[in-house]
């Protein structure tokens, strides 16, 4: 049997978390393992808070970087999130030669590649399963499992608070406002709800996936991103009647074997697709290969204990191989990033248009001048009322850009409304 | 750079489509992991037959024995398949102090136990990926990511014959007769289809998942199945109409913390449930964690290239690890199993019977005599096509089983009809 000296940042949601989950499964795992996990030192923003877990407060202490540099401490799970003072904490610890846990998406989005190289040098373990896709083992999967395997692309659905909201409009009709109102009220959506809606948390974790996917540093900043807040009742209702459902999307593609494209924003994906039946606050992460085809890991994408699961798994890894080194990315090169314009899908674009005759012809022309050939239409409505739909044969993103902005210039248009790729069929 | 040389018994479809995946990825592999992959012996029934990969003869030889002995091999990958002489050269290569690779779960779900003992004893890799669920990542999860997760079922659609003819049957109402020919011209299914059909294959599978998932050895024989070649287009149509698919299930769970249950049925699966939408000759296994919650991992159980991708992902780890001592399930005690007299659910059934006054109070009493709740009860057809569809609440097996063996004997019952029990609700 070995001791294990834990020392965790941060006692909130997943700290606690995990101060919990060890009181409950340390005899289990160290029967299972040899390793006695104890939790050895707890930093936290106020001593005399209280929480949910029983924890001696002699363990608790306000200042994270005696933890960090703490002798007595083998192994550091970082949870207090945010960048600064995260990233300079996990590198002291590093640097101290301790290995390190972490859920920190948005450190990792952003200064990913800084840690992975002084993990390397450092020959120490920098774990982060819970940090894409909370509870989904992941992470290991793509760097173990799949080393040997060629990924072509790697999409999914990572942001609960959105997947919840789109489900509740889908089937039940919900407005995009009741549906995040609900979210929030059900604590899944944030009071100010922007990192979630607008694309922003799940394009920190598809810059993660695309940089443990492809073996490039790829960060936040290079991934594109449009959220959910204009799709309308009507758009998800018609994409329902031609067999698709509509799922915000975070892609990370390898591009002509030498560029990666990595994007998030919704998308109308076809209902016998697997990511189509992801549903309720759920993730789900689908993985192409060249020669595995098609995988698929779902499950819960947050909430403390699933993330403290998943904490779990990396600290027992990490405790482990204390005495081996460290298994880590090592230094990534900085990816060659392709712009979405370059891309193609097939799109779905509903138009308000002037109900007259001659309507369609001077539409169809603009898509025509622009290279984007049409798959079908469909007009809703009649009058004042009257919208166009259309669906595209796969096009460049460039092109249908520039459709749409000619299009905004139309006597009868009245407005462009929303602009959905088509992906996965 | 390091060269490990790989001993391969075996160049059937599995391990052809590793030498072919070598031949494309080891140049890849080698920059990202250092390690190169060197196709060193390869043992073949026949050196003269020609084969769809390209290999120098002179590493063919038809002594698999010599091969698990050759001190110049490092890591030896078993793709024989059947249990001799594939144990015994297991045993050999593990004696000898070689990690294994191997995607043999017949050998596995019968003699698993004295592998893992041996490959703990020797301290070398036995890995296995590749036995169960075909190319999803799967063993390691459930060996790595969740070794601190109290994990309590995990129930999974593990043979693709099976989903290939329910997904027929479902959706195009094809017979069982009909979607099993089209799925031996597919070549999804062998011309004596009992392996698959009978849920022989699945057993094996779900004795090596409870044997990892819950530490404890469970060998094929301990597995209850029954097959999918008694249910009928009309089962399969009125599940639909009830909102359920029917699947072919292989369920390992931990009964009060100390037995383990392992079965494989058709089962009635609630459409909404992740495990419906898995399709066609798709594999995915659902598991249930008491903090992770709900996790699945979905993709290909079979096929050359996908096997042989999980088997390349294994080989990498063994070799990555050669130096490092085996990281494996060592001596597993033996499990504690609960029989399926004693589970409980819910349960479909299907009776013909007599279309005469009286005859559901008579088939009732038989229900409540043996202490079994109906939910719903519909008549379907009338006169000599009578057909009685009872859904009971959760009942236990064995009373079940004896009210169907009471309605046999009643003059009003023409014939007991398919049994299946809903999970997942």
């Amino acid at each position: 049997m070995r001791t294990v000296n834990i020392g965790i940042l941060g006692c909130g949601n997943v700290g606690g978390g995990l101060v919990g989950l060890l009181a409950e499964q340390r005899a289990d795992i160290a029967a299972r393992t040899g390793l006695d996990l104890r939790v050895a030192r707890v930093a936290v923003r106020s001593v005399a808070k209280s929480r949910d877990v029983e924890l001696d407060t002699e363990l608790l202490t306000t200042d994270p970087a005696a933890v960090v540099t703490d002798p007595g401490i083998d192994v550091v799970v970082e949870t207090i999130g945010g960048i600064e003072p995260a990233r300079e904490l996990v590198l002291a610890a590093i640097t101290a030669g301790k290995p390190v846990v972490t859920a920190n998406k948005e450190l990792l989005a952003n200064h990913g590649a800084e840690l992975y190289a002084a993990a390397a040098r450092a020959d120490v373990d920098l774990l982060f399963e819970a940090a894409v896709a909370g509870a989904i083992p992941l992470m290991r999967p793509l760097r173990e499992s799949l080393i040997g395997e060629p990924i072509t692309r790697v999409m999914g659905i990572v942001n609960g608070t959105t997947n919840y909201i789109l489900t509740q409009m889908a089937e039940h009709g919900a407005s995009y406002h009741d549906a995040l109102a609900e979210a929030q009220s059900l604590g899944y959506a944030e009071r100010d709800p922007t990192a979630d809606v607008e694309g922003y948390d799940a394009g920190a974790k598809a810059a993660i996936i695309a940089s443990v996917a492809f073996g490039v540093s790829v960060v936040a900043g290079d991934v594109y991103h449009e959220g959910i807040s204009a799709i309308t009742e009507a758009d998800i209702a018609f994409a329902g009647r031609l067999g698709y459902v509509v799922k915000l999307l975070a892609i990370a593609e390898l591009v002509d074997k030498a560029e990666v494209a990595v994007r998030v924003h919704p998308a109308m994906v076809p209902s016998s697709h697997p990511l189509a039946s992801v549903r309720d606050s759920f993730n789900a992460v689908f993985v192409e290969g060249g020669a595995v085809g098609d995988l698929m890991f779902y499950g819960r994408g947050a909430g403390g204990r699933p993330t403290a699961s998943a904490v779990l798994g990396d600290l027992i890894d990490a405790a482990a191989n204390l005495d081996r080194g460290g298994a880590v990315l090592g230094d990534l090169p900085r990816a060659s990033i392709r712009s979405i314009d370059e891309l193609e899908s097939a799109f779905y674009l509903s138009l308000d248009v002037v109900d007259q005759p001659g309507v369609l012809a001077t539409v169809a022309a603009e898509f025509g001048r622009h290279d984007v050939s049409i798959r079908s239409m469909e007009q809703e409505g009649l009058g004042t009322d009257a919208r166009l739909i259309f669906i595209t044969h796969p096009a460049r993103e460039a092109d249908v850009q520039a459709t749409l902005a000619a299009l905004a210039h139309l006597d009868v248009v009245g407005r462009v409304g929303s602009l959905l790729r088509v992906i996965g069929e």
